[in-house]
């Protein structure tokens, strides 16, 4: 008796094992987790999934995700923040991230990845030239590279440097360092020699 | 910016948070991955899961899961299966988790669930009265328990057996003991408990 007896199940844990963070036994789990435990999930998940697309659209300026509005100055990223700084981050959920610190006050752009030729991601893939075209017109006096700490993001970041230097504005990039709450001990080298490079007076 | 500006987005993030082995971090991935990623997989979702609880339905003989037929002796279990030979398993998952070991050629009866007073499982709540009633109509010989070896499954083992006994069945349950591949150094106490009382002759 296999599996393939059982076609609609089937066709949901395969469809569950697409996300990310979600292999076959897990995407098993939770199929009969919604047949046997909680049938009434299934529906909330179907119907929020259904319509996920259709709510959310991109805001033409920042690129972040927006809901409901027409996006530009309205949305909900954009508006009301000081326009004089960008923080550049690689994917919409970079955004939450950097708004949980709470610090920044200033605008966001989304890139949309980084630059990886290997993965076929070049350039133009990515809204870079919405990001040039952002600090040309508007009054920005610095540009926050938030990406991730690693080739692609290292590489994007020096890319966009370039770039951006020549228009007059601030280029900065988020700090590399010992993450707080962690032990020197076990640190990596990389990292150790990251904030021995970046140390500051107290 | 908080996140209940985007209700769509959490809204499908809560959805998510309720599977299990999916957290708040987990379920934030999976939306976001939907949204820039794979907004195909949002749809192949929606789709499996709102049909999910209309294509399956329960056998009313063994109770496993069946899809399109109307169950009993057509049921995808039930049919073409050794009717002498019944093993009693906990969740229709466990169904498939036996038939992967490809050994066993009996029939299937799922308790849904085991007997937890504390957590308001009582005899009566599982299908306890329907494998009685199958064992007595049938020309059952053998009842395999084949509930997970923990407290509860233990528990409701020893009830069976003691229900089942006196209608003149064998009773047996799987061998406890050291998995195939383990190590003996890490083997725990009960473990090499059991597998020294159930040691046999090579």
């Amino acid at each position: 008796m296999p599996l393939n007896r059982f076609p609609a199940i089937q066709e949901c844990i395969e469809a569950f094992q697409r996300l990310p963070g979600i292999g076959p036994k897990g995407a098993q789990r939770i199929v009969f987790h919604l047949l046997t435990k909680d049938p009434e999930a299934a529906g909330q998940i179907a119907s929020s999934c259904e319509t996920l697309q259709e709510r959310v659209g991109l805001c033409p300026l920042c690129h972040m995700l927006v809901e409901g509005e027409a996006g530009g100055e309205d949305c909900a990223v954009c508006a009301d923040r000081d326009s004089s700084t960008i923080c550049v981050v690689q994917e919409p959920s970079d955004v939450f991230a950097v708004e949980r610190a709470g610090e920044f006050r200033g605008k966001f752009h989304v890139l949309m990845g980084v630059i990886a030729p290997l993965d076929g991601v070049n350039p133009e893939d990515l809204t870079i030239g919405a990001l040039l075209d952002r600090v040309k017109k508007d009054s920005v006096k610095e540009v926050i590279l938030a990406l991730n700490p690693n080739m692609a993001g290292e590489g994007t970041s020096l890319y966009l440097a370039k770039l951006l230097k020549p228009l007059g504005v601030r280029v900065t990039q988020l700090a590399h360092g010992l993450p707080m709450g962690s032990h020197l001990e076990y640190a990596d080298e990389l990292t150790l020699t990251r904030s021995l490079e970046g140390r500051r007076e107290i």
